[in-house]
């Protein structure tokens, strides 16, 4: 459980999961701190980081970083995705993957399904560069369980992409192998699904079998890494599945220049960077990577 | 400066350096503390991350993921030269650049030119994992200042590695320009060096002044990252530099195997790796991207 705490004008993250190591964000002023029916939210102003949103004591995003997080989970999926029409994003009430999938222009429908509507009203207000995207007209916006919702909607999304918190409380079903099974069900025989794949660093073992329930249920699954500084060990994992055989999940589809990554606003990802996140360190290959290769 | 602390049985990492952020380790022991003629050093061992070395405040290394980083910067230059023998680490006292080194048959000798007695001291003492290997034959010790070692130096080594601290007291001259023509003369003309390359969220300007040096005197520079944890932002950047007009830094020139990788056990570096490392986002591009890519 998390022991995250305000002290001394920081904001010093611990938690269970990643015990003996914390970060800290130094605070210059508090904006929201509160209650809502699911989760404790904490929303400060960093000296150097920006806005940050904090649930349950772990930091879920900085107005400095948070693009390298946004840009991976959503176009890591969209850019493999031959013409991604409907999409499907479960949690990120943040509104920073709808951003992200927004940017093509194929994408006629964006469903967010966040459980908490405070989340989204917290964001709205205090993080406008994330959330403002969420009065788009092609985004609807469902609040409610996004374990639920799949289990209602069948062959409709092109794309899914789980933008969970780490599996404690709420989130922990969006980590079980019957949501992922539900979220095949919810996509087109050719629908490609992203979640946030936790940090290698501490959660190798949990990786593993999240890989191992999703091998087990899509022909195709591949596993990246990119780097983000305000989460924990600066890596965060990212977990890609097809429900396409002949689905090339590690090469993007389309190849933007850097006149048009300038153009979308994408500062992190690029195909090039598609391609060198899923190159893995033995030091993890050798826990997952046999769930990768077979 | 840095205003880093042991409180409430952690040790906490702050410094001007990275405003606004830091990392904190749990303590388990304090296994020494004292100061030397060059700066303060403690080493403790973590509860998760094993024995830790700190200098001026600043973490060095911690045995759990002391490997990224003394890979990274061994096997980057050392696996882009056809035929390494003689090679100078300066700085690295903790041993653990010099361990990588050695893993190459090819070397013949390697000289280490650690400033600090102390340092090398504390390690073979706490940190005989990365401290051991120099008491090699093939390694030559020469407690003293990697400048004017350099200096007196011409034409004499394949590989140069300078693993050194952030740019603040003892090692600031090691970022100076003067010292990078110095390494290039006491390099062989098909030589090649690594520096440690900070950290691209907060040393971007210095990154791109250390880069545009560089680039004034060697014909071939690039720049890679890689993760490490228990660095600032998990992100280590590395600047690599060749005297040869035809060297290409970012191909390596030995195709390692699993096999072969756990035989030298490597657990961060491989081939792969070497590529991918040398693909960086736009945010870090930006900046520094004109300098690497005229």
């Amino acid at each position: 459980m998390s022991d995250s705490r305000l002290d001394n004008g920081w904001f010093r993250e611990e938690d269970q999961s990643w015990p003996g190591y914390s970060i800290s964000l130094k605070v210059e002023k508090i904006l929201f701190q509160g209650k809502s029916e699911f989760q404790d939210i904490l929303v400060f102003h960093s000296t150097t980081f920006g806005v940050v949103l904090v649930l349950n004591g772990i930091i879920q995003c900085t107005e400095r970083d948070e693009f390298t997080y946004q840009e991976m989970i959503a176009h890591l999926p969209l850019n493999v995705h031959p013409n991604p029409q409907k999409v499907l994003v479960i949690g990120g009430g943040d509104g920073g993957v709808v951003r992200e999938v927004l940017k093509y222009e194929s994408v006629q429908n964006v469903v967010l399904c966040e459980i908490d509507q405070k989340v989204i009203d917290v964001s709205q207000k205090f993080l406008p560069t994330m959330a403002s995207c969420l009065d788009n007209p092609r985004v609807t916006i469902h609040v409610g369980d996004g374990i639920a919702y799949v289990k209602d909607h069948l062959s409709e999304f092109d794309v899914i992409i789980t933008d969970a918190p780490d599996p404690i409380g709420v989130a922990e079903g969006l980590y079980e192998k019957a949501f992922y099974q539900d979220m095949k069900n919810a996509l087109k025989p050719d629908g490609v699904m992203c979640c946030q794949g936790e940090t290698p660093w501490f959660d190798l073992p949990l990786i593993k079998r999240m890989l191992t329930d999703c091998r087990s249920i899509f022909p195709c699954v591949a596993y990246a890494v990119g780097n983000t500084p305000t989460y924990t060990g600066g890596l965060m994992g990212y977990m890609l599945c097809s429900s396409d055989l002949k689905a090339k999940l590690k090469q993007p589809l389309r190849n933007f220049t850097d006149e048009q990554l300038r153009r979308m606003n994408l500062r992190y990802y690029s195909p090039e960077m598609h391609v060198a996140s899923f190159t893995l360190p033995l030091h993890i290959r050798e826990t997952v990577g046999d769930v990768l290769d077979t």
